[in-house]
């Protein structure tokens, strides 16, 4: 699969490394300096090279979103046409200083997104776990019981693509719906970082739902 | 511990009687008739017994309040005084239709419950599980793996309370903060129970929270 990443910083610019060594074609884009898209590049030891957002997005089988919510609109523009792409997003809509969401409840990050693309393929997905525990994930890919991680989209062949990748990282997708069910993944991925980044046992927090039968 | 539950429907009714065979002394209150309670007691086969909302509050260590948001201010009229008391709260701001959240983003049912019981210490807890996946939970407490379930409050000597009934059911406590954070752990309840009820696997599900070091 060819990925474009837009927004090669901590969550991107993971994702693409990992997506590079199980396999697939990578273009990174949209880092503070060409040198970092260049390096994560290099040290990705795949199909991996440095772009522009237009590259990376514009011959991709899927586009990973990953910048802050303040820069959705700068990185779109640059991205160029990406009508009938699949967008793979982890963009969570929060203020300026990452302290609390600015939308939810009645709308989300994702579906407001989704009306900016109106014919992009939009899946919220790679939310909700920090990126510090993807590495970790990924390493443990062969253990039996992987961690879940949930998206959710309003088109099926978009999510196949989805979870496709989130298998190949290492975790189990779990498809949680519609697009609409973003107002409840979103807050779920604040709490996860609560959790991660707040608490006393480190970021590599990672989650797993289960049955439990009587 | 005496433990007074407010609304013994699926939930009351089912964390009350395992808090009774967990030892916990219970009263029930506040369902569609006396029957169901005086049922819900016998049938817990503990230390357990039907009440008002007045008994089951007044002499309780720790108040379940486990009835639909609609009903919250009729239970807390007939409870009585509150003040001092440990409210472990697994209400969701729901619509009466049960469809979606009336409030969240910038404040969540706790907070709101918080406001009109000052003088009470608001615990969330018990909202992020369904009722179902309850006594598979208490059955395989002896497990080595148990599930977590998130609580969040201001209070530390409240937290400890709902930490220890937690732990009697069967669940891995996992503290997330303060009460704002029920601003994220409500939507994750509904998340849950997207996967609990419209999924395929059937509704006793849980979650776990686990690390994943590189």
């Amino acid at each position: 699969m060819r990925v474009g990443i837009l927004g090669s910083g901590l969550m991107g610019g993971t994702l693409g490394t990992l997506f590079a060594r199980a396999g697939h074609e990578v273009v990174f884009s949209y880092a503070h300096s060409t040198d970092k898209l260049k390096k994560l590049a290099r040290d990705a030891k795949g199909k991996a090279r440095p772009g522009t957002p237009r590259e990376a997005a514009q011959e991709a089988d899927a586009v990973l979103l990953a910048v802050h919510w303040s820069r959705i609109d700068d990185v779109l523009k640059q991205a160029g046409d990406l009508s009938g792409k699949v967008i793979l997003t982890c963009c969570l809509p929060m203020d300026e200083g990452n302290t609390k969401l600015i939308i939810g409840t009645t709308t989300s990050g994702a579906e407001e997104l989704a009306k900016k693309v109106p014919r992009a393929h939009v899946v919220l997905a790679f939310n909700t776990i920090p990126s510090e525990v993807l590495f970790g994930v990924f390493e443990a890919r062969k253990n039996s019981s992987r961690p879940s991680l949930v998206l959710c989209g309003d088109e099926p062949r978009a999510k196949d693509v989805a979870a496709e990748l989130i298998r190949d990282v290492g975790f189990d997708p779990v498809d949680v719906g519609p697009l609409r069910i973003a107002r409840y993944t979103e807050p779920f991925a604040l709490l996860v970082g609560e959790l991660a980044y707040g608490g006393k046992g480190g970021p590599e927090l990672a989650y797993r739902f289960e049955r439990f039968g009587r």
